[in-house]
């Protein structure tokens, strides 16, 4: 048995145009990794973290509550050290505190030889997630953890169910360097919506659905559309518009607020169209004075992964 | 080449629970009977009604309508006779008019060897359903024409999907017999709900159609409920939450109101179950002073037939 373990825990994208809330996808290149160690001291320490500037004190990181939370639980015999290398820039919008949440958890339980199944470990992540969005959701999480594309049909009780991926589709990222309070992305939409826009919305996750079951390219294209948070929040998004335009013009399947933003996401068919997109969408924000990263990924089926 | 046809146009359940507006199934043991006759004479007439008094001129009767739709824009060179055994009591909320309406455009495409796909088919029948409910929708017709499940993405331009069906799953229906008319059960709809509403309704989609993909039973009780319609228009019901009480406790997966009511639908795994769901929701009904009918139907994946 392995006392120690290094792991990728990897970005991933929420809502995916129609399911906010619900839906998501995990995606490959992009990820934080971590040390994970088994220590004779009994609880849980952070002992580095490199990338970003986040507090050691375990009770106050995300990754750090997950893993008291299933410390706790399970009471091992054990104590654990959790190293995190952060690459996602937290408030991204592309699921920084969920992958810090799910990797602190993925790898104690490997390490003591899988006690916990998915779902029970995406509710130890889910507490590590609260604290960072005031709530306990899933909807970065259960990609994180199942891998490829995932719905959360419930949170309370959690309910994920694994969707099939199409072998054929890649993402494109932008990440516009800009900051969107999480309270301001969430204070700015309706508590209440037309129905018509609702029906259009539930229309759409259903043909999704059908469209990731059927590998059918055209019906994921004519699904990827969001009648209800897309109006609001892209307000907060600098360049949405034309950057939905050009990626779409460059064959993108799909391009849709990432989250809560900032970051847009693009789905399209082929690593090579992917490409395309990034490029045309490069072109639209290098006119800009906005400092951006962007990203090519294919989906990540596995989740989290364990390294060498 | 036949000059005349017999066809069974079955009944139908729209909204199934979540999918208000864009879900459907096919009945089976439920339907009317049409004749459709090719005549030298150009031209549609409807020649013989039974069942329920109806009117007989093409242009005022849905199923004339729908012929007419199609007849103009094929201009064939001959005309169709039409005889309507109708079953199905207009206003019971399982597709009456549906029925009619798709009946004449299925009869009038075999006998001129199908010169139209289901989905333009859907398209002319819809002609016909406008004049029954002022408004050109499909949820009815979708599955009337092309059987089993069907999710009507959107309505203009017209795009079905069919949707796979369990092999196990049985209907069971009660036909309250009393009136709802179509303006009060529209008009008791709010035009906006909760944010939080929608989105759970659109998770029960999402899981709806991964259910019917992976033949998963719990998954599809799980997702047969309505939280947006079934508050409001349950009150136009009577004895609606009895009713759904006594389908679950005798073993349903799901009970909701069939359409805009008031007939009301369950979903049992297996013949023997759908059976005994009958017999407890009868024995509901028998207590009160309501005259009722109770059906029991396996899901009928072909749609529309042609008898002998």
């Amino acid at each position: 048995m392995k006392n120690e373990i290094k792991i990728f825990s990897p970005a991933t994208v929420a809502n995916v145009a129609c399911g906010f809330d619900v839906l998501g996808f995990c995606l490959d290149t992009i990820g934080d990794e971590m040390v994970i160690r088994k220590t004779e001291k009994k609880g849980i320490k952070i002992t580095k973290i490199e990338g970003y500037d986040l507090p050691f004190e375990a009770e106050k990181n995300v990754a750090g509550v997950s893993a008291l939370a299933m410390y706790n639980a399970l009471q091992p015999d054990c104590g654990f050290e959790i190293e995190i290398y952060k690459k996602i820039k937290p408030g991204s919008g592309i699921g920084s505190s969920s992958a810090s949440a799910a990797g602190s958890v993925f790898g104690m339980n490997v390490l003591l030889d899988y006690p916990l199944n998915k779902t029970q470990l995406t509710n130890f992540a889910m507490k590590g997630e609260a604290l960072a969005s005031k709530c306990e959701h899933a909807d970065n999480l259960a990609p994180a953890i199942f891998g490829g594309f995932t719905l959360v049909k419930s949170a309370c009780p959690l309910h994920v169910l694994e969707l099939p991926t199409p072998s054929d589709v890649f993402a494109t990222l932008i990440h516009p360097q800009i900051e969107i309070k999480t309270s301001e992305s969430r204070a700015i939409l309706p508590k209440d919506i037309p129905l018509s826009n609702a029906i259009t919305q539930w229309a759409n996750v259903g043909s999704l659905v059908h469209a990731l079951h059927t590998s059918d390219y055209k019906l994921l294209k004519d699904s990827l559309n969001d009648v209800v948070i897309e109006p609001y929040r892209k307000q907060l998004i600098p360049h949405f518009d034309a950057i939905k335009k050009a990626s779409l013009q460059a064959g993108a399947l799909g391009c849709a607020i990432s989250g809560s933003g900032p970051s847009i996401f693009m789905l399209s068919k082929g690593d090579a169209t992917a490409q395309n997109v990034e490029k045309a969408i490069r072109d639209v924000y290098a006119k800009t004075d906005i400092a951006f990263e962007t990203y090519v990924s294919k989906i990540n089926t596995e989740g989290i992964k364990i390294l060498k």
